[in-house]
């Protein structure tokens, strides 16, 4: 089954062999983020256009990760692509002010309701890090709270409790942990009980609405109201990162619709429209801090930007992709019944076998053992069957060119259609079969 | 005299004031990035072409910022603007291995002896955490040393030392400053007896071959190789910053000419083509500290990349300028020839009121004052007349369309001619002229 599988993607992909043969000679382990290697080795991509991702091979695969979710159009949009190339022409480093950021912040203030004011950096990482400098410099107190499996990117401040056990550190060579504390999603009576501990030290609690690399997991309305009044309560900043999930389910941020009233937004991925972004977000008083004109040096948070800050093709490839959002809410309406219809087949193919999590367009398999028949925080998705994901989502690849980065969460995009949903539950029917595998 | 020069660019720049006033509603203090504002407002860029950068009141500057010294070929050069185009054309985000990253890796692993392995990120500021934590997790020690005035961007675990006074704390919110340390540049017996304090627990020296935003200034041979010797005898790692100086001067990195052995090396900036990049690469058995497939938990050192790492616009820019960096050292002759010029001309012209720093074709002016003779450090940088520094550049952009990022080193690039150096002299002349500065 799995041995067949691995002999049919080498036939297919001796060029990819080759060359990544050569990038593990290069590079550590033959990548530049751990997440994209897997075994026997990765395809090379080659190029990519509409809802396909082409390797070296010319194989044609059906692109379910979407360069980890950010394209939300798919890949190479006609508009988005027309749009980056002129300003290609234009200059793409510029290292100043200039009119290609105010038109995208334009779209962004207007739509976001606590973008009272913006700042740009280039990554989600860094977003993430200016983040708790500001709540720790507004708040003086030094503890963060985040979720288990909450994933916010590498910075030191936050390196903790991504993969189970979540108790274990991540890394050598941190030095922050003692001030990072972790909680479990969706069990607020535990997570309040930790947080008590700490609340006369705690900066902030920062938490995705959707537990993304933890499971694709929605947090409860009740779950993520309970955080906050605990953190407003006790002078904590409530911070929510909103990079994966910003603009993701509708055309503006999913915690207006949730009804929350967060102190800080990061968000990412979609609103750079695939080029590198990250963006803190929050009310004027909050992000001021970060002011170095007005703030002497012990009173402001000193954020950055760095170099590649509002460079040109970022802002203009993100603006361009918020204005088709903007003005098509068929996109929306498209993907979301996509998603939803993803979701109930997959439900319905796998019966008890598995569990499927998600909203909206994202969606993940959790392959149910143990006791485990619910999927509601890391902790359950982190004992689920991941070799058996690991091996569904390899024969998607080399039977049925279809394309998960194998273990991670699905997106669709507006560039996929009921056919790409009826090609992976048709996939998903033979993968069951081959496998043999049994209803609980 | 400066209240005139204001006058004349608050004329030239009307839709500059009236689109900042909205930017300065967008973001914090109008910026996303500290530096980038000026009073009494920065102009704000419409385009950019060869050695030129355009506002939207069509006023051209003459660029010696570019892009924070990263176009080393001028702006929108046009062998790497056709290769980016195309790329645009076949994808600008795959989140996956792919082939442009491995040719841009081969020129870098070809030319850079170091970089056996290599990691791409996105940043500078993320390659300089990944570097001091892995420095940390192979050394097991904490201590991180600097240099007074060096920049590795924003990371907590570096934000320290960076402007005068050097032992104020650059933000509030930060919690790792009692593990660095910093050293004053090129005094070597102050900066042993310093290093000898934490010898037993020195994780690693980090150092700019020529300190950048701390004043322009090349640390000499003897200090490198002072450091270098030990780091090496305490068990410590020597980490080179050559994020500026990397493919500066020539074809590769400074310090082989300077006959350093560094255990990692930074780069970014050129090596991407102005595109976001930062590249961690050193030994392999260092680099390999960071496999997260041969190393557990607790050995390895996290290091991640991030959603954009190795995206192939800023894979094939970079790979498309070092390609023409290497097939014509006429550049290389051209642009190092022009900076002596420069640094020749203003000595010359600013007679003993200013010292001029810099090395190939990186430039700067310090205005001396006090008992300020030389500079050799960013203490001496910091101590001369950075007000008149101001508004000499700002003189600059305002009667002689010669854009500096006020208070920054100028680069030169493969765009500039001796006709912008001579422009750049009378400009000076005239400045001199209309303050009436007088010679010591």
């Amino acid at each position: 089954m799995y041995d067949d599988d691995v002999d049919l993607y080498k036939k297919h992909t001796q060029n990819s062999h080759n060359l990544f043969n050569k990038s593990l000679k290069q590079h550590v382990n033959g990548v530049s983020h751990n997440i994209r290697y897997f075994k026997p080795y990765p395809f090379v991509t080659k190029y990519s256009t509409g809802k396909y991702i082409i390797d070296v091979d010319k194989n044609k695969y059906i692109d379910f990760w979407m360069g980890h979710w950010s394209l939300i159009l798919g890949h190479t949009n006609k508009t988005v692509t027309k749009n980056i190339t002129k300003q290609v022409s234009q200059g793409w480093m510029y290292g100043t002010v200039n009119e290609q950021t105010i038109k995208l912040s334009e779209i962004i203030t207007n739509t976001v309701p606590i973008a009272e004011k913006i700042r740009y950096v280039t990554t989600g990482t860094e977003a993430a890090m200016y983040a708790v400098r500001l709540a720790r410099t507004i708040t003086g107190k030094k503890i963060i709270a985040k979720i288990d499996g909450g994933w916010h990117g590498y910075t030191t401040d936050l390196l903790k409790a991504i993969n189970w056990p979540f108790s274990e550190s991540e890394s050598n060579g941190l030095i922050n942990e003692k001030y990072i504390i972790s909680l479990p999603l969706n069990n607020l009576e535990a997570s309040l009980d930790i947080l008590k501990t700490v609340k006369n030290n705690l900066a902030c609690i920062i938490i995705e609405p959707v537990l993304g690399g933890g499971g694709c997991i929605p947090a409860t309305k009740e779950y993520l109201k309970g955080l906050q009044e605990f953190s407003s309560r006790n002078d904590s900043l409530f911070i929510l990162d909103e990079i994966v999930t910003g603009f993701r389910f509708r055309f503006g941020c999913i915690y207006t619709e949730l009804d929350l009233k967060p102190d800080i937004v990061l968000l990412g991925k979609i609103v750079g429209g695939g080029l590198p972004i990250g963006i803190i977000c929050g009310k004027k008083e909050v992000m001021n801090r970060s002011n170095t004109i007005s703030n002497e040096k012990s009173k402001r948070a000193y954020i950055g930007g760095g170099t590649f800050s509002t460079n040109p093709l970022t802002m203009v490839s993100g603006y361009h992709t918020l204005a088709m959002l903007k003005n098509k809410q068929i996109i929306y309406d498209k993907i979301n019944k996509l998603g939803m219809k993803t979701r109930y087949l997959l439900n319905k193919t796998f019966g008890n076998r598995a569990a499927i999590t998600g909203k909206g367009s994202l969606f993940m398999v959790h392959f149910l053992q143990n006791d485990i028949s619910h999927i509601t925080n890391a902790a359950d998705a982190s004992g689920c069957n991941k070799r058996l994901l690991y091996k569904y989502h390899f024969r998607l690849i080399s039977n049925n060119k279809i394309f998960f980065l194998p273990g991670k969460q699905g997106a669709l995009s507006y560039a996929h259609s009921n056919e790409d949903v009826k090609h992976l539950i048709n996939a998903t029917i033979k993968f069951i079969e081959v496998f043999r595998l049994q209803s609980k």
